[in-house]
């Protein structure tokens, strides 16, 4: 290894100029307690916490899905985010996204630098402007991290780094500002997306398809290998762990204790609840066992297709979406597998239709009863915001596709993109990060190497 | 397999009506912002996710002390409770536990059919009736679940999906109606019942005797054989999540932000601490090594024996109570192991006396220095709350158990209840969900396998 | 065994003459509700439940580390705390930390023995004593849980209870005191420590050094034998909780529903997440691996550094905090690893050094910007604040070494405070405890056995 190449000094000096920069940030004149809710704050922060738990909790559920060699460097991708995303949002990715707008694409990379101003700025509605900054970043760090399953088992970890980057800098805070900020042109398109169902999931599950496109087939995809997943119980901690934080990002997304939230945190828990039923049901109807992985896959596919209506929709029309989005999805999925595409863990058919399913139902269930400041759609008579929803689904899913495409494009020019075939084959745990999952694993696998090279049993375990 | 069969269609088919049914559910105007207490809408949203992450919590629990081969069928049979309750409350259960009373004895199912009405019903105390109802619900799906912990390792597992439906309706609903509806028989014969020592743990226990007398003994129970637990970190982590979630269930119960939250969180946590000392610290006693698993199954124990009593009784006595119901439901298991009886992982001794322990040890400490709405137990000079309390219990046991064994063994008559002996043998993992726990289980087996057929060692793995 | 042996019986009898006495506390009238904030006792709950969930998460955070046949035995000191300083604490301890002061050095046993008056005393600001006295409980449960790390794989779990006793009796109680009671004389003499950095992680890192100089080295650390992590997922999982609850352990410290528990749940994150940063790309810059490891200690080292200044600094300057602070670690870190310390997870490095260092940059970088009631540090032209810093944290390194080592000693007098060689060598979780971690390890030690006796394969195992 060139031991004094910039590459390998690059990272940490790129973080200590940030560090030593945000010293000289000005400080200005600090909060107006009087102007604020506290039950809201409360509310706020605890399901900030909560959205954060998400990372962890997705990293287990694409860990376990993995082959047993590639488990580590599946969650690190996930969880790294909170480091990466924390940083590039105080820095920058949060002015972008709720800076002063120019011309309702972005935001003013200036407003808030270095998260200056954000403790003394005007309040969000009930709650501390840096509240919601926070609360925001914790949607800013999962996003990237759902890219993660469509790209694991042989994208590069350094490769990976600089996508996430690009991605909160290109794609998530623009969608952000669009959909969110007050200016945002999507907003004022009369686009309604309560709490990511444009913005997170198809973002996320366009990039995914970009980046599967753009990375090729895993070597054991082209062979036709099944991967059996490395530990299902991680598998379904993750999906208890998402269930619960998405609690916060739904509900949370009220920004207030109020009833609307309450209304969101039920209608994700039946979205989910059904979501996942349905999942597990469509596939026993299909002549497949009820499995493990299929429950918990279709109640994340539920979530995804709540998250866009959750605080639009009525609560009984929640268990439909849920269980018509869990069908979709894992129809999508049964289609994916004939072509050659090579969406590890089904990010594009789970969070990209999960999420382009769950703008187009809030188009059609929304309803004024259950929040005035929504709309009434193409079920209760009012089509035009049917086909508002489906321009503004359409305009992310071009744009987010577009642009990440661009970007795993780039980042392969820069450098190989893919580990080796040789680290592939030996796996990324080991040959990215030189670990391995569990010592467990190190003893069954010197055990298998050794077994192998001395008995017949080789064709056994292949 | 029959590929056309009704049972195959069925599950998905249900669901299906359930969710168009939804739809046509009417939209009523909705919150009335003014009436409520925003923090105390802020604490008991928290408090009900804090209850649902209870369910992924007991999943680990129960799932760490089963074979390996049974661990992903224990863990799901847990989760998917969170699927099928959700579906089942919003449609039915909320009213027959909440709805109108008909006698004090049920709700009326009608009343808020497919949660209509929900939203815009009548504030309970503080906060919307509809926070109330998906707190509730939360509760109604880590019941049933609690029951796996008796029937693990052999029962099928559509029987246990028609199991939770039927035990929702016909134990768990009317339970509830009687102890927490305003026109409850319980409620209006003075019985207390905090956080659901009748309703969820009493209920619970005798619906696993009941379950594991009709499901009869499993053959490794039969041929005396241990079972060492698969995983014991799982059942650590598990035993985290619950004392964590437990936080929202018996605080949460207050329904507030108030002193009296913060009174039931303090003894929630101190009997869970003497609780899981006190079982260890037994063990020792006797002879035994300190056990993780002892000092887990003990601060469980203790959370179950504190529920019922947690908003009633002082801090100190909750010590008592803890460190009590630990030793009483120890000896309940060493007894229950010199029996036929085969209670898997003791749900009976653990929640269903711990329960009862718990209900009257209320009616032993509680006293109304603590809650003025409550009643001043037998300790402090009133021996009638006692045995109201115990006659309450009396009941409750007798309903609970009487009416869970008949749907066992109606289950039992529509199809063997149990998985075949080969299914058994062979791990209800593979057998009913097509899955192997991790893949280096996955690994060890075949490789045990081979080396069974091909050496000696046959006779130190058995 | 000797059956009948005072040890044996000892720790039972010992919680049952609390838990009996318990019963005689007397009862004083309770809360008056009209004083309290409700938004500040919600979020104070809710932040008590993640401070405790920060325990579990912290013995996956340490046993995953350790080596297989360590796992359990390190992951129940952790957690068997939550049981002994619950207890401990509602006896005498929040007394001693917070009852009336004897001469600011250490409060009255009697004040609050058994709890007695707590739920009817004054208000702690806008929240019941109550509450805060469970609050503080949680930070009294994880810092001896944090020693754990530098004693694990050799420490006696019998005297390891005993230290957790002494430990918070003689060091913690008296720490808290010190800063946090209204009295104490490190707060009188204008000391600041948002969250713990002094209390908790100064007084757990100088622990964690004194005691493992006096358990002396594992006798694989003396051969040089790298102990291969058991479950690095589990680490992963450990921290993720952390983090999480971290959010409780210092925005909770603002004890209320406010714009500084906003301003510290940010500083807490960024911290976080540039740490784990800096610890990764400080590897990367050293030619090592980018590793999952590295970036979780880091980001818990992040923590601990910030949780001193949480609601002191600015969000900016907490990026320049997480950043050294874990370069710091990481360089002792390396220098320890020339040295014979047998520091075993690196306890004094990230928490001891970790505070120390969060302690001094409070005094360098607070800023009355952010909270009126701190101070400016140097960075803001007040040295004397930077020195008061200094003077605080070398009285609390002195004062918690000091009497740790004399509390290990004096252990180690009682009963060999190690266990044997031979204990050491199969493993603490086999002789400690009766248990193995896995049944795929029990499977897997099996068959090593079977294969080191009849194979050549013993040289690649050992």
């Amino acid at each position: 290894m060139n031991k004094f190449s910039l590459k390998q000094y690059a990272p940490f000096a790129i973080l200590m100029i940030f560090a030593i920069l945000a010293l000289f940030v000005p400080l200005l004149p600090n909060f107006d307690e009087g102007k604020y809710s506290a039950p809201d704050i409360a509310f706020v922060l605890i399901s900030a916490a909560l959205v954060f738990l998400m990372t962890p909790g997705l990293a287990f559920f694409y860990g376990g899905m993995v082959h047993r060699k590639n488990v580590l460097s599946t969650m690190i991708k996930s969880v790294v985010a909170a480091g990466v995303i924390t940083v590039l949002w105080t820095v920058v990715g949060f002015s972008l996204a709720f800076g002063d707008t120019i011309g309702g694409f972005i935001g003013n990379p200036k407003t808030y630098l270095f998260f200056q101003g954000v403790n003394s700025g005007p309040a969000w509605g009930t709650i501390p402007l840096s509240l919601f900054a926070v609360f925001q970043l914790m949607f800013a760090i999962i996003t990237p991290g759902l890219v993660v399953g469509a790209v694991a088992e042989r994208i590069k970890f350094t490769s990976y780094i600089l996508f996430i980057v690009l991605f909160a800098v290109f794609v998530y805070s623009p969608l952000a500002h669009w959909t969110w900020s007050a200016n945002g042109f999507l907003l004022k398109m009369g686009v309604l997306d309560f709490a990511g169902g444009t913005v997170v999931h198809i973002s996320a599950g366009m990039a995914a398809l970009a980046g599967a496109m753009v990375l090729k087939r895993r070597k054991s995809h082209m062979e036709h290998k099944e991967v059996p997943p490395a530990n299902i119980p991680y598998v379904l901690i993750g999906t208890g762990l998402l269930w619960f934080g998405w609690f916060g990002f739904n509900a949370g997304s009220a920004l207030g204790a109020n009833a609307l939230a309450v209304s969101a945190f039920i209608t994700t828990n039946t979205a989910a609840g059904a979501a996942g039923l349905s999942w597990m049901f469509f596939d026993v109807a299909r002549g497949k066992k009820p499995s493990v992985l299929g429950f918990c896959i279709g109640a994340v596919v539920g979530l995804v297709a709540i998250t866009p209506g959750a605080g639009f929709v009525s609560i009984p029309s929640s268990i439909f979406i849920g269980a018509i989005g869990a069908v979709v999805s894992n129809l999508v999925v049964s289609w994916k597998e004939k072509t050659s595409l090579d969406d590890t863990l089904d990010v594009f058919p789970c969070h990209g239709v999960g999420g382009i399913v769950g703008m187009l139902l809030t188009g059609v269930f929304a309803t004024k009863t259950v929040n005035p400041l929504g709309a009434d759609g193409l079920f209760y008579g009012n089509p035009s915001f049917f086909f508002t929803q489906l321009k503004g689904a359409i305009i992310v899913i071009i744009f987010s596709f577009v642009v990440s495409f661009l970007i795993f494009k780039l980042i392969n020019l820069v450098q190989p993109i893919r580990v080796s075939a040789e680290e592939e084959e030996e796996g990324l745990d080991a040959t990215q990060h030189n670990e391995k999952y569990t010592q467990g694993t190190l003893l069954v696998e010197e055990k298998i190497a050794y077994i192998e090279k001395n008995s017949p049993l080789q064709e056994l375990l292949s």
